[in-house]
């Protein structure tokens, strides 16, 4: 939770030089964030104390765990393309974490999803308040309208948090058309995944493209240019970031849908086959899809966004997918992703220390959960 | 909607001199929405025409009515500490109306409230695609989902708006810090007001405060607040649109509070008595309660915010309503707070001719519907 120590933890922590792990700026990260929503919790509270929950709650949704890949991406983006070591980025780079508190808060409406990183989700929180605290009315609808407000907070926070970051007005002005096209494309991407659960698709090519939109530019590619525009990079590191930054934001989703089928739920934060649950039409399910015999394909449609999906159906939806080769074909596809990221790093201007830590992000973020 | 026509016919209509009308101003700001929305729609269109709803549904909903009042209230502003006239600065206020748009979506939802303006809210209108295309899954789901995404896209396209007006960036960044503020204070004036339902309020002061966040600040002082920084105008400047835009703002409130009850569904776009369906605790009510007997008291309470509420049970409510007193004291106040606002323009440094103008959008803003 925000809280004044925070305040203090932040002159501490020192911005990590090259030699740094991940962990460090991480911690960095965070501590902006910690100061960024301790400061709005008290403003808000000077418009009216009824307001603590708003605060209180998206602080705690913000600062309890997340990977911080955007800000990472932005951050090793800046350095890559020549951008020397300053707290004021590290602000504006932490800034694009809200922008993705938004995504998920409302996600989570949207999917009717119960925890987030193993807390409830934000309608869940608003409606156990609502109920706890015996006010008039529908409990859920009052978790619903929270968690809508709480969601376009945390969109106009991430603006705030850039816009203050003490970052110089040229630089400021260069990365805000790149922060445009950059959240319309995960509202569009956010859109077409609805559509796609709606047209019950099974194709590998449509799932693919909301894969882009939502990972591979949402995730990467765009906060990595971000980042570069930050620095005032020329054309040439731009294109390079986007040979490295599309194959492993895909790469990115394609270990996210594995996750969402087979991860474990102390790592992932949700229920064990959540993805399943929801319906979601990933490259792995179009996959399956494809591959699948009449009676596989019938079960998966049969099971495939059921809310009561219970553990043994789960088990049967994993074996199917196991057994037609689409976790196989997924897997390949990572590997041959991660390829291409990492040779477009290799053949690129970027510069060489940060180089390395992309290297190592690219393998973190598609080996396993960073 | 968003047409390659209204493209030319931004190059035909004049941008209006002091003497045109406010009619000429908000045909220019609906012409440079128009212009902006049919760019984003080719945009959208680009990413996969499955998207084409998205963008068709969010110019119609913006260009098919509204007052446009935070625009004007913008642009007077700019004008009343000086600005010259020219089309960035039009494009730079007609950006509000996106998150006006943002607002107005998400309030649909919140409220359930089937009909903006006469035509379907956005929820229900991508609830009968979803019925009419037969795509699988819940229709009101998707209704919902869709809403919530329409909304944060149309809060993004009002940053965009802004950022490519082609404004000076010195301007720009002055403007900044108050768009921050404005949309900070409207999502905070939502919760208190879900909040002010859920707590069934009964408080003038309460309902006033929200009034104060939700109308006063967000609709009058924030604008004019924001057309003075594009202007680069001093403190004495904004101190006075405070003085005029606060209690301007809160007259409206409470005009549009009578208009909610007592409205023609003609001129409002809504259903008769819909505030008293959505049981919306605004000043008239509290003021209601405060005034009535035990029977009025309890008949209000009961029939306030029943979604199924008849036209007779309307009719009851409103003799209620004006029988205590409560609209002569409702009437009181906006007149009261009128002549406060037209008196800090008399005594304020606001160019004369913008001060004219200032004083009719005020008198139309409170005495009817504009």
């Amino acid at each position: 939770m925000a809280s004044p120590r925070l305040r203090v933890r932040v002159d501490v922590v020192p911005i990590p030089e090259d030699a740094g792990s991940f962990a460090d700026l991480r911690t960095q990260i965070e501590s902006e964030l910690g100061v960024f929503l301790a400061d709005q919790r008290t403003q808000l509270a000077a418009i009216g104390t009824e307001l603590d929950p708003v605060s209180i709650g998206l602080a705690e949704y913000v600062l309890n765990g997340g990977k911080r890949l955007r800000p990472l991406f932005a951050y090793w983006g800046y350095r890559g393309a020549g951008g020397v070591i300053n707290r004021s980025i590290v602000r504006a780079c932490a800034s694009l974490e809200l922008i993705q508190a938004c995504a998920l808060i409302h996600d989570d409406v949207m999917d009717s999803s119960d925890t987030r990183r193993g807390y409830p989700a934000i309608h869940k929180r608003f409606a156990t308040l609502h109920r706890t605290e015996g006010l008039s009315g529908d409990s859920d609808g009052f978790g619903l309208s929270s968690a809508i407000l709480l969601g376009d907070l945390a969109l106009v926070w991430a603006d705030k948090m850039f816009h203050t970051s003490e970052i110089e007005s040229v630089a400021l002005l260069r990365a805000l058309p790149i922060l445009d096209e950059m959240r319309i494309e995960i509202m569009a991407g956010q859109y077409l995944d609805v559509l796609e659960q709606a047209l019950a698709s099974q194709s590998v090519a449509r799932s693919l493209r909301v894969a882009r939109l939502k990972s591979a530019k949402y995730t990467v590619e765009r906060p990595l240019h971000f980042g570069a525009a930050l620095a005032g990079a020329d054309e040439e590191i731009l294109e390079s970031y986007s040979r490295y930054g599309m194959p492993l934001g895909e790469a990115f989703q394609l270990r996210d849908d594995l996750l969402g089928v087979f991860g474990d739920p102390e790592e992932t934060g949700k229920p064990a086959g959540d993805d399943l649950r929801e319906g979601k039409r990933t490259v792995l399910i179009a996959a399956t899809l494809e591959r699948a015999n009449g009676a596989q394909a019938a079960f998966v449609e049969q099971h495939l966004g059921r809310a009561t999906l219970g553990q043994s159906d789960v088990l049967s939806m994993r074996e199917i997918i196991t057994d037609t080769g689409a976790v196989g074909v997924v897997e390949e596809m990572i590997e041959n992703n991660l390829t291409d990221a990492l040779a477009a790093l290799e053949d690129s201007q970027i510069e060489p220390s940060a180089r390395d830590r992309l290297t190592e992000l690219a393998l973190a973020a598609t080996r396993r959960r960073i």
